[in-house]
């Protein structure tokens, strides 16, 4: 049983709920390890076919918990052995064959708006506020943010937000493409685009398709991409999911696909 | 001869014309094959500038010919000798060394819009649609797309678009800048811009140039770019093009550069 | 003493104006030489934590200083000894640990632009108009903005202004990413920025941040991120600036950080 996260499954859906709200949902070790294991539960479970994450009560998540004090960020690990816990949590949501959207439904700081950047899809409940506030504490970004935010957001944005550790509005964060929708319920939102792609898309085809453009970002050629998409159309081809999709678009109906992400060859793991 | 497409060169410009109107340009083996041919014909031929693709009838490319039923997507090759038809089109125009407009006059899904991603002005027609469906027929991105599609649009909206495989509209379409213009007539506007890259701009200039983009965005450093600018920079600097450029610069008339694409060094061609 | 520029360091800000006003601040060698050392100042002086460029009169710069007329760009050097000397300096300011803001004054052409773009924050005065004129002048894009550019502002946006070579607005400056802000004063801005910067951010946080975001746009994988920041955390976790961070967060008062960046161990500067 997890004690800083509800976990609910519902027509293919899994919601992961941060649930500290008396501390604005702050990030601490335990909400790490509950964290990863619902996501390894989200991958291996057929049932979930896509991942929400949200916060309970006003905030989303408020960052890192503080209440250690002035010691927080200090660690007795040997630099060898030290792994930020932000990082760990990114690298995990990066390599997960199930999409994840984000339904930032309040403040966002810190570890807070870092551990959505890997995620898919990230929607904003209008007035929420976000900011990547490490320079005004004297430590600097985790979560792998150095690499994903200036791909979501273009290097620009990303070093004056990053540099002046300054609150960023809701409109803003939408301009610049770190939010896909601001609305009035994030929550509400993000289950109808959720619900879209259950009802619409191939499992199959979404764990390629987060796998490939998320790992392609890195690569030095187009040549890299062509040669991971004609191994996945090759096999793909030949499989139920894409007979089923071209059957349902000249029958002109909703298609119906039925195969599971675990039915999926090694290859297409590039973790 | 081609059957699939036209081609047409005027004024320096070579118009290649999707056409199989009948089946909305429907995307074959074929099409690939006289597109090929009509690229090297582009690179080879130094009274051409610029390329422009566009498509005949009411739409730009509704994606793979799905006619052959539900096989479409099966193939007999081993996955070793497969590659993807999409792909070996997109990396030709990557490696080009002219221009190359999409003037998308209709709609275009799947490789009808992938196969303008390393084209580097897409101009779109009003109204006209485009959707990346490849979720929902059951197979995956193509045509380098993987690799393309982030780097124009962003990773945040490329997701959203291919895990929901939704249609986009034309204003979404232009606001996240994956097309450059919105306009009445898309030919008519990648007409006027290649006009007036032939009549301002060197030919040995913008082949440097989208080699020098397209390739740098997969390389570690500026370091990596400062070689390539200063290898070409130590050659062009001595060629007519250069002195014609500074002479009517001073002089505030419009250049006349009668340099080819040909006479170009080796090590300016990356691939 | 430098001729062709002036630099003033003030509360805690240096302040570089290119100043060749008669020729609108035209680029040449000896302002190369100014500016790199410059720079190095900037670097080595705990005084300095924020560093901002503008330009004197009415013009930020207008490229390169053509008085030399059709042989400008043409070298005695050989291939392997020659350097772009735009690149020189964009490579300096990427691997600088002070935050640089570029307050353009007015307008910016060729290297009056490149130049800007390894800066963190591009402020433009309204009206001002900047242009990537290589190709009308039978030359290519230099300064390593063919690394740079496409980072900033998407490959799209990218592409067809290179290749056009035409002038951009103040307005598709701002709304394509490429500027941060467009004011009445770019210098009046930039100043209250470095200011907000000064006040509220730690030296060594913004030293990390600034090589981490630059550095990491041209690694493969976030675990590279991963390890770089866990390494700089486990260091700065340890230091009085990250104390001092939480204190006054906790006290809910403006931190007071006096580490120097260089205090910083060597593994944080990745030149």
């Amino acid at each position: 049983m997890s004690e800083t996260i509800l976990i609910d499954v519902q027509n293919n859906i899994m919601t992961i709920t941060l649930n500290r709200p008396s501390v604005l949902n702050a990030f601490n070790e335990q909400m790490l390890e509950e964290l990863l294991k619902a996501y390894k539960q989200a991958d291996e479970n057929d049932e979930v076919r896509v991942v929400i994450v949200t916060g309970s009560g006003r905030a989303f998540c408020s960052g890192s918990d503080l209440s250690g004090g002035v010691e927080t960020f200090s660690s007795e690990k040997s630099a060898d052995n030290y792994r930020d816990t932000g990082g760990k949590l990114s690298l995990q949501v990066y390599n997960l064959k199930k999409p994840v959207i984000a339904a930032i439904n309040g403040t966002a700081v810190g570890v807070g708006i870092t551990m959505t950047l890997p995620m898919d899809i990230r929607i904003f409940t209008k007035g929420a506020k976000l900011g990547f506030v490490f320079g005004r504490r004297g430590i600097g970004p985790e979560a792998c943010s150095g690499w994903f935010l200036p791909k979501i957001v273009g290097i620009g944005k990303a070093l004056e937000w990053v540099l002046t550790g300054r609150m960023i509005s809701t409109e803003e964060a939408h301009s610049s493409g770190l939010v896909n929708y601001v609305v009035e319920d994030a929550l509400e939102k993000a289950l109808e685009i959720a619900g879209e792609i259950v009802a619409n898309t191939s499992s199959v085809s979404n764990a390629f398709s987060r796998q490939l453009l998320w790992h392609m970002l890195g690569t030095e050629s187009p040549a890299n991409s062509h040669l991971f998409e004609s191994k996945f159309l090759h096999w793909a081809g030949n499989q139920a999911d894409a007979k089923e999709g071209v059957a349902a678009f000249i029958e002109k109906r909703t298609p119906t696909f039925n195969m599971s992400v675990n039915e999926m060859p090694d290859f297409i793991k590039k973790s």
